[in-house]
C-alpha cells in the first residue's frame, strides 16, 4: 500500500528544491561552458549535472523501483565518479573530452530521473520508504556538494580563458570595518565532538567521541586579504623557514607568489571572481589558498592552525548563518557582525583549513556496500576544512561537517583562522 | 578607382564557395562537438572555423582595408596558430579548454570577416587587387586544408567517445572487384618535378628542379585492407625486423596491433568511421596508418615506399579525379576504375606515404615575412604524403602537392602504394 | 681551559663507535656500489657517508672550531640534503650522477672531520662542551638514521641488478614456532605519551602530552608472511574494497601483487634479500609493504592499524631488545620469545605502520635555526611507524621514537601489527 | 687446417691496436667514473667497454668458435644495445643503475674475449677466415665508433659535476690566423657518390649511385666560435625567423642561449672541455651545436647547409688528415693549413651537419640477419653529419662515412660549414 503522507511530501519538495538549485547555478552558462575541464581537479558542469542524477538512478531507482530501465546504459560507465566496487569508472581526467551526451540530453536525463523518483516516492510503501529515505538524504547532500563544485569549477574554467568571461554582475554587499583580531580562550579537558545518530550526517562525522584538548585560543575571525598581503610583502613566498617541505617545492615549481586568481598590475592586486577581474578588497577574508599557504601564514604570524577538534569544540554554540551560496554572492564579503557571540564568520564565506589530517574517528564505520566508498577511502594525504563557504548552501552546513582536500589545492573557497596555545 | 570586374567576381564567388563548404562540414554537429580537443594533434572544430577567419583578417583586412577594426583583439592571440613572428600564439594543446568565444560568436566573426572581405574586393583598385589576389589564394587554400582537418579531427573526437556518435548516415557506394596488383615501370634518367610559377602552388612545391631517378616500378593501386590484414596475420606487429627503431618503440608502448580506429570482435575486424562502427571492408584501401606501419608493411611485402620524386614523375599524366571530400563519403571506397591509364586511385581516397623526408627543394624560397612560416619551418622530422584523400576537396589537389606529417601520426586518411627497384 | 674529562671521553668513544659502524656497513661493497641511485628515494652509499660527515662539519666544526677550514667548499652544496635555510641543496634525484668526489676522497673527508672533531672535543672548554654536546648527540643519531638507510638503499640498488649481487652470506638464525595471535587489552582513559627532557630525543617526540584513548586491543605480535600470503591468495590485491583510493591507484598502476622484492616461480614465493634471492619463510614477519598494503591487510582481516598513541601506551614497559642491526642479520627472523611480557617483536625486526599521520605533538617546538628543518617540515602526507627494524641500531631505539614515510613507500623494513576496538 | 698467415697476423694486430685504444681512452678515469650515465643519450664508460666486447662475442665467437662458452650468460642481456631480433635488450636509460659487473670484471671480460678471438684467428681455416673477416671489420669499426662515444660521454658526465673534473691537462697546439671565408664553386651535373665494394664500408654508405646537383659553392672552412658569437650577439637565439619550428620550441623550453657547455662569466664566454673550464677561443671551430642551431646560423648568415651529396662530391679529393682522436687533443684546434687544396678542416675537428635527413641510398641493402639492425633501422628523424671530429680515430674515417644524430643532439663534436646556391 502506498503512502503519500506528509513526510513524503516534505521530502519530495526538498528533493525538488535541491535539484532546482543545481539548475539555477548553471542558468547563466552558454552551452559551450558545460563541456570543458580546465584541469583534472575540476569537472565539466554537465558532468556534475549527470553524475548527481546517476547517483539517484544507481542507488535508489535501480534497486527500489520495480521495472525501472536506465535512461542510457553507457551513462552507468560515464557518470560513475569513483565507485570501484560498482564498476570501472570512466577516467576522471578525460571528462572534458566528452562532447556527448549533449547538454540537452543531460537535462532530459535529469527530467527522466526526477519523474521516476517522484513516481517511486509517491507510490512506495512504508517499508520501502524507510529504506529509501536515508539514501535520498545522502543523494541530496551529495547533490549539494556538487553544487559547490559547480560554482568553484565554473570559476576555474572561466579564469583560464583570456576573454575572462563574467558569470554574473557584481552583487553589492554591506561593508563594515574589520574587527580587531581577538583571542577567544578555551580550557583544557576532555571534549566530545562528532555527530550523533539524530538527523543527517555523513559517516565520516560519526560517532561522537572523546578527545583531550590542552588550553588554547582561537581567533575571533578568519584572516583577511589585508593581513595576507602583509605576509606576502614580508617575503612570505620567498623564505623557506615558513613552509612545509612539500609546500616549498610547489611554491618554487609553480612560482606561487599570491593566492590563486590573484595578479598584480601597476602595484595593485586584482583577483578573478565570478564577476570578472576585481580589485582585491583588503577587508574581505583571504581565500583560494592551499593548506601549505595557510600553514605558512600561521607560522609567519607566530601562531598555528587549529585542530579540527579545537575548532568544533570552540564553535559548538554558533548559529549556522553567514554568507552562503543561497545568497548568491559566490564571494566572501566584508560584512562583519558581532552578534554571533564572540566568533565571527564561523560559517560561510571561506572554508577554514585545520591542522588535522583527514582520518577516521575512533570506532567510525563506513556505510555498508558501495556507498562505503563515499568518504572512507579518501582518508589519506588530505586535510580537514571546516565551516562552509560562500559556495555552500546553508541547508548543507553542520557544526560537525568535515570537508577535505589535498594540501596543495586552491580552487575551493578556502581560507584560515589562527589558533594558539595558552 | 574601384574595379568590380569579372576577375574579382569569380574570385569572390570562389571565396564564398570555399567559406560555405567549411560550414557544410560542421552542419551535422551539436554545439558541444565544436568545443573539444581529444588529443593535442586535433583542434576543436570551432577553433578551425575561427583560425581560418583570423587568417583572412590578419593577412588581408588588417593591412589592406583602411579603417578596418578587428572583430575582437583577443582573437589575434587565441586564433594565431603558430606564427611566432606575428606574436606569441595561444598554446596549441590548450585549445580545448576555451569555452568562449561561443560557437555563435564565431559564426558572427565569420560573417563579419566575410562582409569586410566582400567590401574590400568590391571596392579595391587594380593595384590593391594585385597585392590581395595571391594572399586570397593562400587564404582559400589554407581554409581547404583546415576543411580536411575538420573532417579528421571530428572523426577523432567522436571516436574516443564511448557513445560512438554518428556524423552522417553511411553513404552507399559502388563496389568493384579489387584489381590485381600490377607494376608500372619507369626508366632511369633525369626528371623534372615541382611546380612552375603558373597558377597557384605553395612555396614548398617550387621551383621545378631536376633529380636523377634509377629505374623503378610503382604499383598500379594502393594497398587494400585485405592485404594489410595478411600482414597483421603474418605477425606484422610482432616482428621487429620489419620496423624502424622508433616505430617499433611505439608499437610496443602504444600496443599497436592494427590501424587506428580498428578493433576486433569475435574474430572480425571493425573500424570507427564517420558513420559509426563498421565492419572492415577488405577491398577498400587501408588507411589511418602511420609512416612506420606503411614502411613496415612494404618491408614485409618485400618492396619499398616510393620517393616523392618517383611518385610525382610516375603520376605526371593522371587526371585529378577520384574519391574526394566534395563527394561527401569521407571514407575510402571499393570502386576501382581502370580507365585512368594504368594507375588507379592516384588522387583521393587515401594520402600515400612516401619514403621522402619533408625537406626544401633545391633553390626553393619561402614566402617573405610572416607567411614564410607557413611551410618552411616544419621541414624537419616529417614525411611527405602525396595524392589527397577522401577528406580533401578536389579543387585543392595538384600533382605537385606535398602533404607532410610526423611519421607516427595516424589520424589522417593515410595509406600507401608499393614501389620497387628494377 | 680545556677539559678532557670522563664525560668527553665517553662521548668521543661513542662518536667513534658510531662512525665506525657506518664503515662496517659498507665494508662488503665494491667501489662501483657506492655510486648508484636506483630510484630518487634511495641515495648512493657514498653520499650517505659524506652527508653525515657534512652534518658534523656544518653544525659543529664550522661554528665552534676556531680557524676550521672546510675540506672542500663545494661539498657544502653537494652534501646538504635539504636544509634550505642553510643554502640551496644539490638536487636529490641527481645524487647518482656524481662520480666525484671518489669513494677514496670521501673516506679522506671522513677522516679529516673525525680528526677535527676529536681535536675540538679534546680541547674545548666546559661552556663550549655544553653547546656542542646536544649537537653531537643529534649528529650521532643522524648518522645512525643514515646507517639504516645505507642498509635499505644498498638492498634496493642490488635488487634491480639482473646479476642479483649478494651483500653477505645468509646468517643462520634460531627458528621457533609462530605463536598464536592473541589480543592484549587496554583500558580507556587519558594517557601520557611523548618524551621528557631527560636524555636524548628528537624534537618531534616532545613534549609529553595527554590523549584520550578508548578501550582497545593490540596483537601480541606483528603479521607474518604466512598470514600475508593468505591475504594475497584471498584476492587482497584485486578487490578495491580493502584499499584506500590512492593505494588502489598505485596497485593498478604499478601492478603490485605482493610485497616489494617478492616474485613467484613455479608456485613458490621468493624474495630478494641482502643474501640474494631466498624462499619466503612463512614464519618470518612480513616486510617491505607500504602503508596502503598494511591498511588493506588490516581491513581484510577485519581489524585496523593502531594509532601511534595506542602503540606507545601499550608498549610502555617493553625492553628495547630484539633483532637489530647490531646483530647483522639485516632481515627479520622467525625467532619468537615469549618472555618480554605478552608482547613479542615490539622492537627490531620490522617497523610497524600506525594509522597516525605524522603531525606535531601539542605544544611541540622545532629546534631553533636550520636544525628546525630536521623533522618539522616533513609533517604532511607521511605516516608514523614505530619500533625499529633489523636495520636499526639498538642504541638508536626508544619507546617514543617516531619514524615516518610516505604511505606508498616500501623499501624500508616496514610491516604491521593489528589492533581492534573493544 | 689452420692458417696463421700474414693476412691473419695483420688483422690480429689491428684488432689488438683498436682494443688497446679503448683502454687508453679510459686510462685517466677513476673507477667511479665508469659507472654513471648523466642522461639517457650517454652510456657509462664501462658499458661501452663491455658492449663492444659483447659484439665480438656474439657475432663471431658464439657462431664460429666451437665449444665457446660465454663469459657470463646475463651479459648477453645487459650488453645487447638494441638488437631486438637477437633478444630483448636491457633498457638503455637504466645503464647507469648497474653497479655490477664491476670495472674489474669487465676488464676480465675483455681479456677473456680477446684471448678467445686470438685463439680463433690463430687456428681458423681459410673458409672460416673468409666468414669471420668481414664481421671482424665491422666489430673493429664498431669499437672505434664507441671510442668516440667514450670521449663524448665522459665529457658530458664530467660536465654536470659541480666539481668540474679534469680528464687531461690542456694540450698545447699551434695556432694560426683564421683564413678568410672563401667559396669553392662546383658545377651542375650528375655526380656519383657512395662507397664501392672495395675495402670496408658500412651498409649505409653503399652502393655508389647517381644524383643531380645544381651549381653550388661550399665554404673553404667550417664556422668559427667568433662567427658564432656574432650570431648570438645578433639575437640569434631570440628571433624565431631563423629557426625550424621544433628547434625554436627547444630553444624556449631548454632556454638555449649558446652551444652546449658554454657559460658566460663577467661578459666572457667559457666552455667546459676535457681539460676543465676554458675560455672560448674565437679562432677555433664552433662545436657542440645541434642541427637546429647549425641551420639557424646558416639562415641568419644568408646561406644554407650543404646536402650530404654536395659535401661528398666537393670533398672527393681531400686527404684524410686533420685533428683526430689519435692526436689526443679531444678538442678543435685553431691551426689552419692551406695546403689541402682550397678546403680546410674537412676531416677531423668537428662533424659537419648537412641538410640531409638520414635515409637509405637508392638500391641499398642492409646486412642480412641481426646485423641488418646496425644502421638501417635508424633511418628516420635523424640528420647526416660528415667528416669526423677530434674524437674520431683517423683510421676510422672515410670520404663516404655517414654519421647521424637527431637534430636536437649537442653532445657530439658537431659544427657546420656553409653552402650556397650559385
Amino acid at each position: 500500500m502506498s503512502v503519500m503522507n506528509h513526510q513524503t511530501t516534505v521530502l519530495l519538495q526538498q528533493y525538488k528544491q535541491i535539484r532546482g538549485f543545481s539548475k539555477k547555478i548553471v542558468s547563466p552558462l552558454e552551452i559551450e561552458d558545460y563541456v570543458i575541464q580546465a584541469i583534472p581537479d575540476v569537472s565539466p558542469p554537465k558532468w556534475h549535472l549527470a553524475h548527481t542524477t546517476w547517483f539517484f538512478e544507481t542507488f535508489i531507482l535501480v534497486p527500489y523501483l520495480e521495472g525501472f530501465k536506465r535512461f542510457n546504459d553507457t551513462y552507468d560507465y560515464l557518470f560513475n565518479s569513483y565507485y570501484e566496487t560498482h564498476g570501472r569508472p570512466y577516467p576522471r581526467h578525460a571528462r572534458g573530452l566528452l562532447a556527448r551526451p549533449s547538454v540537452n540530453e543531460i537535462f532530459q536525463y535529469r527530467d527522466y530521473v526526477d519523474e521516476q523518483m517522484t513516481s517511486l516516492l509517491e507510490r512506495c510503501d512504508a517499508e520501502t520508504y524507510d529504506q529509501i529515505q536515508p539514501l535520498l538524504e545522502i543523494g541530496m547532500q551529495h547533490e549539494q556538494q556538487h553544487q559547490e563544485l559547480l560554482v568553484t569549477d565554473i570559476k576555474y574554467n572561466f579564469s583560464i580563458n583570456p576573454l575572462k568571461p563574467v558569470y554574473q554582475h557584481p552583487v553589492s554587499t554591506v561593508k563594515t570595518a574589520v574587527p580587531t583580531l581577538e583571542w577567544v580562550r578555551f580550557d583544557e579537558g576532555i571534549v566530545e565532538t562528532g555527530h550523533s545518530d539524530d538527523g543527517f550526517s555523513f559517516d565520516n562525522e560519526r560517532p561522537i567521541h572523546k578527545s583531550w584538548l590542552d588550553r588554547f585560543a582561537l581567533a575571533n575571525r578568519p584572516v583577511t586579504n589585508g593581513e595576507y598581503i602583509s605576509f606576502m610583502e614580508n617575503g612570505g613566498y620567498e623564505k623557506p623557514e615558513y613552509w612545509l617541505s612539500e609546500g616549498w617545492s610547489i611554491v618554487k615549481e609553480e612560482q606561487w607568489k599570491a593566492p590563486l586568481y590573484w595578479e598584480q598590475k601597476d602595484g595593485e592586486w586584482y583577483s578573478f571572481t565570478l564577476s570578472g577581474v576585481q580589485k582585491v578588497v583588503e577587508d574581505e577574508l583571504v581565500t583560494h589558498i592551499s593548506f601549505y599557504e595557510a600553514d605558512a601564514f600561521a607560522r609567519w604570524a607566530g601562531y598555528r592552525l587549529p585542530t579540527e577538534m579545537e575548532w568544533e569544540h570552540a564553535m559548538k554554540n554558533q548559529r549556522i548563518e553567514g554568507n552562503f551560496a543561497d545568497q548568491g554572492h559566490y564571494h566572501p564579503t566584508a560584512e562583519y557582525s558581532e552578534e554571533n557571540n564572540q566568533m565571527m564568520k564561523t560559517f560561510g564565506d571561506v572554508w577554514e583549513w585545520t591542522s588535522s589530517p583527514y582520518v577516521p574517528y575512533p570506532k567510525s564505520k563506513p556505510l555498508e556496500g558501495t556507498l562505503g566508498e563515499y568518504n572512507a577511502k579518501f582518508m589519506c594525504n588530505q586535510m580537514v576544512l571546516r565551516g562552509g563557504s560562500c559556495a555552500t548552501h546553508s541547508t548543507h552546513m553542520r557544526l560537525t561537517y568535515r570537508n577535505f582536500f589535498h594540501p596543495d589545492k586552491r580552487w575551493q573557497f578556502s581560507g584560515l583562522r589562527l589558533a594558539k596555545d595558552l
